[in-house]
């Protein structure tokens, strides 16, 4: 078994589910397999309040999490793992099979990190922008023919997975403490960067949107240790205000 | 990917199946792993039917075969397999763990046999009975504390583990032809020698549910090659009629 200080490492995040069915059976895969800490983003009201309240609802989902962003719900991740059947579109992050994921894994739990997997809707998984909040995406090898999962279902076969993983860890002792930037520093970082962008007039308006999204993604690819983070952010807090200054003259 | 006569080799069977989602649930798990054949043992009509004509049944379902006993679904199966949690009883079968089921599965897909995986009813899991007519149990590792799983996602897990091992036999070519012992061979002898052991008064009447119980789990436990079962079937045949001729003088 693992500790409860090793379980607690691990968020499962729902983002926008809408079938209370679906959000009960992901809590019961979390029970089955030991996951205890559950977040959910922008939740259809009704639909979170009635699977909350049904009949023999592990204790979790009463415990769970409601976040407004899926930034807030992975604030403290240092790795963010989003989940989907990524046939149709290229995404700007690595894919990682799920049977292969287990080596990510362990590195960040034996660095000291914190892990969030993001389900995204029934209807249209995670979006480009909560993708933009992870380093990876975790692939589940299904049929071309049939590739879209049930939530339920899905969740399932993840925390099987790494449950197995949970298993090895247990053997080799509790994982050594570390550090690692967690997604609030990357936030912080990606906001500094875009906020010293707009003083530089670096490109036109219209490009915001996009280049935030870039950036976001851009600086989950660099793994930046802890005090790389903090120089780039030292590095970027003088140049902005410098520039403030410059503009202020 | 395997071919469609590898694919054939694998048998799921639902046996007593209430919830109609749960059944829609497992078919859409064997969509999404490419598995196609599904036998109903013993289904409740209404919702069988139900889950049949939902919106956006895969094809399967339509095809699912339908067999009034245990007995009849696995006939043709070489290595049968139960699953379930094993928490409260002691099983008269070897338990593997779902992650280490590959070599066993391999070993028969090599000698060109039949797998049957059976999932037993939302409320009682397999039976006792059922049991009887596997050659080895199945366990998922889950929390002690929430050992039970939903229907729909123990058969996604299983299946999910099971098409890993399919593609290393993609990888490792068509399977090599070969034979065994199928369930439906296994079943002809214990009734032989149930009614050799009849014939010779071998145990009170009283005792004859128990040993036809224990007669199925002994002879899969021996994993009898083709021409042993024949010899055995042979020599069993051999002294009942001998049995008979004496009665009759």
């Amino acid at each position: 078994m693992l500790t409860s200080a090793q379980r607690d490492c691990f968020d499962v995040v729902l983002v926008s589910p809408r079938n209370p069915l679906n959000i009960g059976a992901v809590a019961r895969a979390m029970a089955n397999f030991g996951f205890t800490r559950l977040s959910v983003v922008a939740a259809y009201e009704p639909h979170w309040r009635e699977a909350r309240s049904a009949v023999g609802a592990p204790e979790l989902l009463a415990n769970a999490r409601e976040c407004p962003s899926v930034a807030e719900a992975v604030a403290k991740s240092t790795l963010v793992l989003g989940t989907g059947t990524v046939t149709f579109r290229k995404p700007d992050q690595p894919v990682v099979p799920l049977p292969r994921l287990a080596p990510l894994v362990e590195a960040e739990l034996a660095r000291g990190g914190r892990i969030a997997i993001l389900f995204g809707s029934e209807k249209h998984g995670l979006s480009r922008d909560d993708l933009s909040y992870c380093h990876a995406l975790v692939e589940i090898p299904t049929d071309p023919r049939q590739p879209s999962m049930n939530l339920g279902q899905a969740a399932a076969v993840c925390l099987y997975e790494l449950a197995q993983l949970r298993t090895m860890l247990a053997a080799a002792g509790p994982a050594p403490t570390g550090s690692a930037v967690d997604s609030a520093d990357l936030e912080r970082l990606a906001s500094l960067i875009e906020e010293t962008m707009l003083a530089a007039h670096y490109s036109p308006a219209s490009m915001q949107e996009t280049n935030r999204h870039d950036l976001r993604v851009l600086l989950r690819r660099l793994h930046l240790a802890p005090l790389d983070s903090r120089r780039i952010f030292g590095l970027f807090r003088r140049i902005l205000h410098r520039l403030a200054e410059k503009s202020s003259r």
